[in-house]
């Protein structure tokens, strides 16, 4: 039986509401999942060799909903521009270099070592519409130890030919992928078409029964800016609203979307009604000059609000960065409109762990049958002397970076 | 005679409105002073040994014209909490440990060696009101090579006890730190008022006279939140409005004030006449809910904009995440109000290097005649094979940390 024993500082949250704190406790994980924290370590238990981690704190590990890996390269870059000239200018041109497998597998090794190396444990990705490069992204991903869906980015129009695909094309190595990795333990396919303007109808029709008959989840981009909305309404005349064009093709069974900033009340009560998990990515949210989503109401009414780094609209792939963003963009809404609290610490930490990581079953928060997904965060000496756990790890979300991160662990493993 | 030649490639900003680039070329200084960017070394300094930074970008160091350094140690805390029950609960508890000098020192020691990692090679900075502690700080600054305004904080009033000193004793400390360091090269006094609720008026109206007699410069904080505003109009009757409170006391002579979010019209003439630096703390505005200031609207008007961390209002100690984070805001306000065009990358670069350079003379720029302040950047070999310079500076104002600083030069002189 694999049986782990770490000590040290451990928090995480079990709801958005508050913190779950074990100062200087043992946490015993069985089979990679968490059984129970100690005070005193069970007699059960005793005898096993323990990863003593001091002083140091042990929190579950970051969940990354949204990030486009290609675009690692560009984070920072063409930022004075807006959505759609971004990606034509930037985006789009940098994507056309992952055809070349030797350009994909360098700038995919680059990625993968910075987000293992940020704390991000479990993350949803897009590739590029490159079959051939995505499957590299997989190995890379596969080596790394961590939890991952990744998506060859379905796109037949609406984008330079270079990386547009036949529709035909366009599937073949969607199911291509999707047959090889699968039965994978930890990086696995997601069906991913960009988004509603870069697919045809029947492109979506396509991959909204793949997703049925390999019981595959679904990630895509919803209402991120107003010039957007109005252009899926010209392009699906016949869908009621942004989120009907995904739907209609059953694109919204276990289903991502990132942004959704401007919902009508029809998209509010159908992404409840189907369980949609949505991403906030609030760097991305101001660069791109999108908007901001209205996470406290939608909070409020009970939807199920994520992170996302959405690197490179985004510019910051550590999800504490987000975390801390998130909580700024939400005072600067509560500055116009009082009665809308700012997110507490404890909600942003919740969206970028448990909120997230039930994507991906249990992972992101210490109950027991929680996978052990972890980091351990070391600060320094003074910060530890003068503050408490909880002021730690706040400390940490705003101003740590991948030197504070001392080890990691994928369900009990460290990698 | 002291001379130096660099290679690599240069740029900085002469003006506000574009980036001077100098691709793969020699920049020579002499006596610390930057003497000319050539793109082939002439004939005169040939002979002389070359520092060759390769691909590498040199670019001006950074300016930070506004640190609490006693509040490093709780950046990213109470994030939730507003200015003045922020300043309660975590900053002044903090600022009393600073009587014990053995704590001063760690805790500063820890603060200088993050602050020159991070790039900033001018600072303006508030110690506490501890004379001896601030003489700590002044000596640990002085070995860091850096160039720095320090100022023991005055404060006789609306803080705890253990924080205050009676007028006479606040003089003196100032007294004796200006005389024992006035004639520093590098590390000079500044007297800084905290702000003026925290002082009387007869203890304004001596530090105004210090000022003069000794030709040294001021900084304080202005208008950072409406209920400050207001608190001080109550605390000063007298005085036309903020501004006037340190203008009557004779204390806006090459002045600096921090935040002025909320400036009436006759306040925006007046810093205008008197020519004061107008900080502008972005992350800080955010976090402690202050509001916005009105960048573009002071830029049109003619006022002098620079920039500062303001750790700990501000939870980020390195200028390139507040130049991002002043082109975020800038975004903000252009959603609101699209008349009002958001930073272009060179503004808010100008804002860090020269612009707050020139409240040390001649520094932040690399034009014939200012002192050879430098970073040497270094990026990903990937990142410098597809991108401009001038992309890469941005990559980096965005994205970089101190990893990325390769070399630092203070007056020519690699520290």
């Amino acid at each position: 039986m694999n049986e782990l024993v770490v000590k040290g500082n451990v928090i995480y949250t079990k709801g958005m509401e508050r913190f779950e704190v074990f100062e200087n406790s043992y946490l015993v994980a069985i089979e990679g999942k968490v059984e129970g924290i100690y005070k005193e370590l069970p007699e059960a238990y005793r005898g096993l060799p323990i990863e003593d981690y001091g002083n140091r704190l042990i929190i579950p590990g970051f969940v990354d909903l949204h990030i486009h890996a290609p675009q690692y390269l560009q984070r920072g870059l063409g930022m004075n521009k807006q959505l759609l000239e971004w990606l034509s200018d930037y985006t789009f041109e940098l994507e056309k270099k992952f055809k070349d497998l030797d350009f994909a597998r360098k700038a995919y090794e680059y990625f993968a070592e910075d987000l293992v190396a940020s704390g991000t444990l479990r993350a949803c990705i897009y590739a590029s519409s490159s079959t051939e490069a995505t499957e590299t992204l997989f190995e890379i991903l596969k080596e790394k130890g961590i939890g991952a869906y990744i998506g060859k980015v379905n796109m037949n129009r609406n984008a330079p030919e270079a990386i547009l695909e036949s529709t035909e094309d366009s599937l073949k190595g969607t199911i291509y992928l999707i047959r090889k990795y699968k039965d994978e333990p930890l990086v696995k396919p997601i069906v991913t078409p960009r988004f509603a303007p870069s697919c045809t109808q029947d492109l979506l029709d396509e991959l909204g029964k793949i997703a049925d008959i390999y019981h595959l989840p679904v990630q895509s981009h919803l209402s991120e800016t107003k010039r957007e909305v109005e252009w899926v309404r010209e392009l699906f005349p016949n869908a009621k609203n942004y989120l009907d064009v995904y739907g209609k093709s059953g694109l919204l069974r276990n289903a991502l979307m990132a942004h959704a900033i401007y919902m009508e009340e029809e998209e509010i009560m159908e992404v409840k009604k189907r369980d949609v998990f949505l991403i906030h990515c609030p760097d991305s949210n101001i660069n791109i000059r999108s908007g901001i989503m209205p996470v406290r109401e939608y909070l409020n009414r009970g939807l199920k609000i994520t992170l996302g780094s959405d690197v490179a609209g985004g510019h910051r792939l550590a999800l504490n960065d987000a975390m801390a963003r998130a909580i700024q963009l939400s005072k600067l809404i509560n500055m116009q409109s009082p009665e809308l609290e700012p997110l507490r610490v404890s909600e942003a930490f919740y969206m970028g762990t448990k909120a997230g990581g039930a994507f991906f079953g249990k992972t992101g928060s210490f109950e027991t049958g929680y996978f052990f997904d972890a980091l351990v965060i070391e600060d320094h000496p003074l910060v530890a002397e003068l503050y408490s756990i909880e002021e730690r790890l706040e400390k940490f979300l705003y101003t740590g970076n991948s030197q504070n991160i001392y080890a990691r662990y994928v369900e009990g493993k460290r990698i």
